[in-house]
């Protein structure tokens, strides 16, 4: 990962915001996928738009996409696109979905972009480097105790059973307890709005960008049994914005 | 309610929203209220704003306010204020919490103001006239089938037990649900974008200001018996974009 590929990750995310625009709170089709998921019109523009430039100027490097499956997936350097992470939120004109862009080097996520592209927000985390919102440095803030944590997940019927009973726990520990936003909660942790961010059930394109921004920003991130997140993780996420706190919160979830 | 009062609903909105802004992703105090939710400086300051002009301008009218409790509250006129509704938004840095402002006369909501003062929407809703978005005409859309409508709601535990079942009966039958979002989901079903909200536990100063936004968009707007919202009302709330769909949802909820 160099200044080429953060270079690209912008443009992917500009490619992905003009394809998306014009769609939101406009007229589109909405088609239910096999995991009962939405997906748009817009969806599909955005990753399409985002392959193309891939395609002509990565040719060698993988591709893990939400809408338009893999290529070259065996490749050490994979990009890991969700055109619109929050589909609902979309769908329903709320401004806060993202477009998510990630470069998984070695089996581990290195950069990471989370776009908002009605209000024009970016942040964007590269491995060694801080996490950046439009240009300006973007800090977790610091959060010792899980009883003044603000916890943030996206909904209750996104975790099993069993999940939606740990998170319950954490739930009655935290401060409080904020529901919806997907992609965009754990951006806000990563300048220092939220503290725990908790989710079940997530894929590799809705995590990997994720960690980069988080990490970059001072927080943590990892899945439910405390290891880092990588290309095969679970799907179970816990980011902290304050490190400190993941111990605690990871004892309620387990 | 007339122009005159049209007029200043917007001005206590501007000034509500020159309050909260400077607060916005900045350092403020939260504290915790009896009823465990959170408040603000934000909160208090929108609030006072507002205070100040209708103590000024409207002498004679009653206000209910969120923060600073009743003054006058057996007149015919009285002006419902819900300085930052969503504050547990506003404090994680989401620009989809809303002031709201609202003019009850005879017991009912004549008036109502949501406004979002960061990224600067503001739906105004006066009975018998078509509801407003920034000053162009919002429009619920057609849905009149339960299992094609989009549906919303807060959070989970915002419900009591038994309302929480009736919402996962609702939830079933809906195509899809999305939760978070407080008055913004209201706001969003008065321009086309929802098909359902539904709530239980709000107070006068949480609905008030969004029964004239949602019927001045062509929708519905009820409590969980199927009777108008009142002064009175119990705080079980059911809003519906197309009026087709209040009977089956109803049927669910009950």
């Amino acid at each position: 990962m160099n200044e080429a590929d953060i270079a690209l990750a912008h443009r992917l995310a500009d490619a992905a915001g003009a394809a998306i625009r014009p769609y939101f709170r406009a007229r589109f089709d909405i088609e239910t996928k096999a995991d009962a998921s939405p997906v748009t019109q817009a969806d599909r523009a955005a990753e399409a738009a985002i392959r193309a430039i891939l395609e002509a100027e990565r040719p060698e490097d993988g591709i893990i996409g939400e809408e338009y499956g893999n290529a070259r997936e065996g490749a050490d350097r994979l990009w890991v696109l969700d055109p619109i992470d929050g589909t609902r939120s979309f769908i329903a004109g709320r401004p806060i979905f993202g477009t998510l862009i990630a470069l998984i080097e070695g089996g581990a996520p290195v950069l990471g972009v989370i776009d908002q592209p009605i209000i024009g927000e970016r942040w964007i985390g590269a491995a060694g480097r801080p996490t950046l919102l439009n240009g300006a440095p973007a800090r977790a803030r610091a959060c010792p105790a899980l009883d003044r944590a603000h916890l943030a997940t996206t909904g209750p019927r996104l975790f099993t059973e069993a999940e939606k009973a740990a998170f319950d726990r954490l739930s009655d520990a935290a401060r409080d307890t904020l529901w919806g936003g997907d992609c965009y909660n754990y951006a806000l942790l990563a300048s220092g709005h939220l503290d725990l961010v908790v989710e079940g059930g997530l894929k590799l394109y809705d995590l990997a960008a994720l960690v980069p921004v988080v990490e970059g920003a001072g927080g943590a991130m990892r899945d439910w049994a405390g290891r880092p997140l990588t290309r095969d993780s679970s799907g179970q996420v816990i980011a902290t914005g304050d490190p400190r706190l993941l111990d605690a919160a990871l004892e309620k979830l387990n």
